[in-house]
């Protein structure tokens, strides 16, 4: 009999983050009620990059395998100069890479992975709502309430917050702000005949150049191609109010090679994304209350870990929860909220720091850029040297991966 | 008998190049005689570094030996982060370097190796004048006729305009000024034993860091430690009249490690020198006046190539200046110089603009720095693919040396 059996978690949030820790806690047999503010559950969005650290979480729960099926295991990853688009450095994604780190590296439609989730979350036995927009969170003692807009409250051993990057709970622990990078995306999906020379693509392509990037793969078996284009806002530089517009990306690539101009013809021009992450905070944990996902440590997107880092706490504390409950004790979830915090924020803040500085890296002009490029050309391509922090990570506490040194 | 013995060669400068060129068209049997503003012929400054492009003009000239015995062979190049003063990279100057580019890189007092050239020069034959101004140079058909301050008139075949920086006569040819780097540099050589740690250094140690180096290597047999201190003036970025004062000293290296704070107080505090190069320009000819050494091509010294530039300026145009005069013709003086400016100026401009560059690599910040130190920290020491260009260049017609692709 599981050692959650008799525990109530509630999950503000039912993005990929909570949907996650719904399935994770559900499976570990706790009584699971997740709240999601908007009438259907839905992600907004495009492409996603899940990395093997993603892999192996979605792996633990029987769920890679369908996710495959709907995403694309890409060669590659290619990363090339915008101005030039001459080829700088690639990883080779194939059996080397999946046996160093125990899984894929693949992509798949955002919405396609958080509809397999909250599906997996729900047969697991976890109780979804939507519509509930949560108020606040109350802990005291061994309970924590969480109270919904409709005046209802709710009680249990433990409330996950992940309600994302604009947290309402992180104000309790924390009074910081989103920090804006004044960089912007466009995303858009497109069948991939629609785009010129869109077919060649089976790589995750990355062209990185001052002041911009601009990413390219295949989505959905192949039949459609995602691009996202990144650049400096200079409506944002000179303090405008409203940045980032359609008038910013039609001159934001003048600079780069007419490859990566004509390809930012196939972007949708009526949304954009403004680029925020937060500075890194030690504590995630107010009483029976933990922030997780984006609500702890929303990064920007250079690394492709948002999402898995929120996967990675889904898994985290339902590992930890079932080992502290089997021991017992009445500060079991205690000691469980400040083991995955403990375990968790170096990890994610780490992931934090170093994304801010790998998007620094790319976006390098002059002197500066010239050698990037040739750190990347030069690079010994068979090392992963710069990968197995990321890649290789556990939370497990029989230890980090046996691959990784 | 030489093609060049009954020419007449004017020197208007009497600096490392202009005594280099006096000896080496003396050599060829011309009539030389050079002007120097100056009192008395004498070098400004301390140490200087001498690659094998430098080495191998002294050495057909016989001067290498003797050179060497007035100075130090260092064991390496190293390059030093001047933040945390970890080893970057290095480059070992010892038996393979040496048989790559046919000589070596040493280090010598900058009077030591001037002097040995004055005097060389004079006992070729060449008349070395002092306390002479060069007025002008005017250059009719197939004389030139230079004017001192005097108000004597000279006339020759050729006039060779090496009067430096700030160049009187390369007016005649181009309106551009010196540039400005807004970097300052201080000097100072002192007994070594004076110096905490000095008689350890055997190398030339290169510290880089944001906006600062500072470079240290033993002079005159070991006995002397020469330091040089090269920072990005606070007071130039300001705008300030005058600026690089020790005031800007005595903070520019606050960022850096206690090992590079420490050594800035072993400088010349009396005395500093703001860094100052010029644009690259393609013509150096005006009838039959050249440009010259810095008067033609003065860079920042990043490459440790002002000196040598001049110096294969001057066996250039005394080696083709033989070769066309033995081919005869009235024009064999013009061709001589059309040759000497297409074969130099590219040569010549290209370490300008690399000098630049190489420079702002030095003097990265934040991310960037990160990837510097990266890429030197991983970049195959055995290779000389950086290097080539520069060290084992050939102005020889018959190619450059046999030892580089």
């Amino acid at each position: 009999m599981s050692a959650l059996h008799d525990s109530r978690v509630l999950i503000a949030g039912g993005g990929i983050g909570g949907a996650a820790a719904a399935l994770a806690m559900a499976r570990k047999g706790a009584s699971v009620t997740l709240f999601e503010r908007a009438p259907e559950f839905g992600e907004v969005g495009a492409g996603l990059q899940i990395g093997p650290h993603g892999s192996r979480m979605l792996d633990s729960w029987g769920l890679l395998d369908p996710a495959l099926e709907r995403g694309v295991l890409p060669g590659n990853l290619v990363f090339r100069d915008a101005v030039t688009s001459e080829e700088l450095t690639r990883l080779d994604l194939g059996r080397d890479f999946q046996a160093r780190y125990g899984g894929p590296y693949f992509v798949i439609h955002r919405s396609d992975l958080h509809a397999l989730l909250i599906e997996a979350a729900r047969d697991a036995g976890a109780e979804l709502l939507t519509s509930q927009t949560v108020d606040d969170v109350i802990t005291e003692g061994n309970r924590a309430v969480l109270t919904t807009a409709d005046g209802k409250a709710h009680e249990a051993d433990v409330v996950l917050a992940m309600d994302g990057l604009k947290s309402r709970l992180r104000t309790k622990l924390s009074d910081d702000q989103p920090v804006s990078s004044g960089y912007v995306a466009y995303r858009g999906t497109f069948p991939i005949e629609d785009v010129p020379d869109g077919q060649g693509i089976t790589d995750v392509v990355g062209y990185i150049g001052p002041r911009c990037h601009f990413i390219q793969y295949p989505l959905r078996g192949g039949s459609m191609l995602n691009q996202v284009a990144v650049f400096e806002s200079t409506g944002f530089a000179d303090g405008k109010e409203e940045w980032g517009g359609p008038d910013e990306l039609a001159v934001a690539y003048d600079h780069c090679h007419p490859t990566v101009q004509s390809a930012t013809d196939h972007l949708w021009k009526d949304r954009w994304w403004p680029m925020f992450d937060r500075e890194p905070i030690e504590n995630w944990v107010d009483g029976r209350m933990i922030l997780l996902g984006d609500a702890a440590h929303p990064p920007l997107q250079y690394l492709a870990s948002g999402a898995v880092m929120a996967i990675e706490d889904a898994k985290c504390i339902a590992d930890y929860a079932d080992e502290e409950l089997a021991i017992g004790g009445a500060d079991a979830w205690d000691r469980t909220l400040a083991a995955v915090n403990a375990e968790r924020a170096p990890r994610c803040n780490r992931i934090l720091t170093t994304g801010r500085m790998w998007g620094e890296l790319w976006h390098l002009d002059g002197t500066a850029r010239v050698a990037r490029n040739e750190l990347f050309q030069t690079r010994d391509t068979s090392s992963y040297k710069y990968t197995d922090w990321l890649w290789a990570y556990s939370s497990d506490r029989a230890g980090a991966l046996a691959a990784a040194r």
